[in-house]
């Protein structure tokens, strides 16, 4: 007798886990090597670093470092290191993300902030971030040197900007994609890049990755801003409605207000701008990106950018990883966590 | 007819002096290069970094680069954006530190935290440091990166022990010269041994300007820890007592406690431990840090630093700088800002 409910519940194996399939011996290693270089004669170092590392996370960066070597006929070990680099840069930024948004919860557990106190946090970022230097000089790479401190100094440039224009309703689409472009995309795309200059990859093969991984980072980024409003909280691990709580304007709130009535709009005045919210004021917000279906339309912009990832492969080593880096930049806009 | 008053009073030109003006147009170079590379087109950015940069301070880790440089021989240009490299990391560190002692004051004028938030303090000094980083690339010196990434990681893992010992009055003097070797020392002593570095000076000779540098920065450093309780605010240009008020244990204090009565360990533990303070209480300090010579006792250790420091600087170039670099030395203990 078939038993299709359990079945059709069982949770399908997403190019995540298929790209981290395709790296476990490789993605086991970074881990290791994360956990011996955050080490620090100071405990509270690796005891606050180690909250955030261990605390899980998707390593979706590391990841891609590794798949992008391995895409271009990488073999060899040196992307440990790199990919560690690249995940070190990623958690010193969460670190102060944190400390800047006060959150006090991080991945479904409170944030390193609220429990060591922002002061550590900001300086375990210092820390984290020196030791990415660290490792990528030991690698001896003036390229990916480059690479990874243009892309920090342009995510700090993305950190500031957005918080210029925090709870501020008159922003543009093009500033939304400028502040995702500099604060997720860049990072996605140094991931790749990297990747391809550890395999030895031609420039051009290396500009390649590089346009996958941005246009999979604001792919990326765009659904997390929709899943702020749309997603199951037990799937993503983390509550929703933060962004609204914070009066962030992400492209959903945008695309909402550019056919907002006079009404809709003094409702997003009074919650986005002056961070004046009611009981109810949530479900509200829902119903109007709802009726103007801006849910829906910013999947459809964050759905174009998965496709121009997906071109920007075109000339690449046609392998199965290719096939899943693929299907990632579709699930970066379709996942539910 | 003789006017001695005016004379006696007329400030003494400094060593610090001496070398600014030996290196002016470096210097001049330098002040350009960081006024142009802390540019963004996020506005914000250098409007906070200006504040604190273009807000005076004496610049000395950067000259001591050009001096450096200079001192075994160097006469190119090289010098001036490693000297930037080197400000800006001290920038980031200065933005970060305010941010973790909650101060409103740095150099006589509002904080860049008081006056822009934490948030943006935190994100621009990322930028600044990540700045650095893109600099030294463009220099593209692996040994200069090599370097300065310790530095700042180590400068970090100082910061955190500070953190972590803060208020705390069983702290001994090895732990203090720990924490001061790593926030301070540690960049000073960079800062020459870069400068050896981008004159092509020999390893050897690389090691004796970290270690002119290192012990300097102590030397620098206990002084700066004495001026908290000695110090005339109008010369220093910030209030004294700070430290005390934020329970933050320093040299002085380490050493009163030492033989401390009974009375007085109470009085410590009150005011740095629990940081209860009242009325009277700083002067109170005073009084029983001079009953113990304790602020004597330190600039002897400080003294002590700095004759090290000159020690370090056998076999290398007997010239004018060097002298300089000599007095320099000495004058970071005495000085009265």
């Amino acid at each position: 007798m078939p038993i299709p409910q359990t079945v059709s519940k069982e949770k399908k194996s997403s190019p995540l886990d298929a790209m981290m399939l395709s790296q476990k011996d490789n993605l086991a290693a970074v881990n290791a090597l994360i956990l011996s270089r955050m080490q620090s004669d100071v405990p509270l170092i690796p005891k606050l670093a180690g909250h955030l590392i261990a605390g899980g996370g998707k390593r979706i960066r590391p990841l891609l470092t590794l798949a992008s070597a391995a895409l271009m006929g990488y073999k060899g070990t040196r992307t440990h290191k790199l990919a560690a680099c690249v995940e070190f840069i990623h958690t010193a930024t969460l670190l102060h993300d944190d400390v800047v948004d006060e959150s006090d919860q991080r991945r479904g557990k409170a944030s390193a902030n609220a429990l060591f106190g922002n002061e550590a946090a900001v300086l375990v970022g210092d820390f984290l971030f020196s030791r990415s230097f660290e490792l990528m000089v030991e690698d001896g790479s003036l390229d990916v040197l480059r690479v990874l401190s243009h892309a920090s100094a342009v995510i700090a440039e993305g950190e500031v900007l957005q918080l210029s224009m925090l709870n501020d309703i008159s922003m543009n689409e093009e500033s939304y994609l400028k502040i995702i472009g500099a604060k997720t995309a860049a990072l996605f795309a140094a991931a790749c890049q990297t990747g391809g200059l550890a395999a030895g990859a031609t420039a051009q093969d290396c500009q390649k990755l590089y346009h996958y991984g941005y246009n999979l980072g604001l792919a990326f980024q765009i659904s997390d801003d929709v899943l702020d409003y749309s997603g199951n909280q037990a799937d993503l691990g983390k509550s929703i409605g933060d962004d609204f709580k914070e009066g962030k304007v992400t492209l959903p709130v945008i695309l909402a207000l550019q056919s907002a009535s006079a009404e809709e709009k003094i409702f997003w005045q009074r919650c986005v701008q002056e961070v004046q919210q009611n009981d109810g004021d949530f479900i509200k917000a829902l119903g109007i990106l709802q009726k103007h279906d801006s849910l829906n339309k910013s999947l459809s912009q964050s759905h174009d950018y998965a496709v121009k990832a997906v071109e920007s492969l075109k000339g690449l080593p046609d392998t199965h990883l290719r096939e899943v880096m693929t299907e990632l930049a579709f699930y970066a806009v379709n996942r539910s966590s």
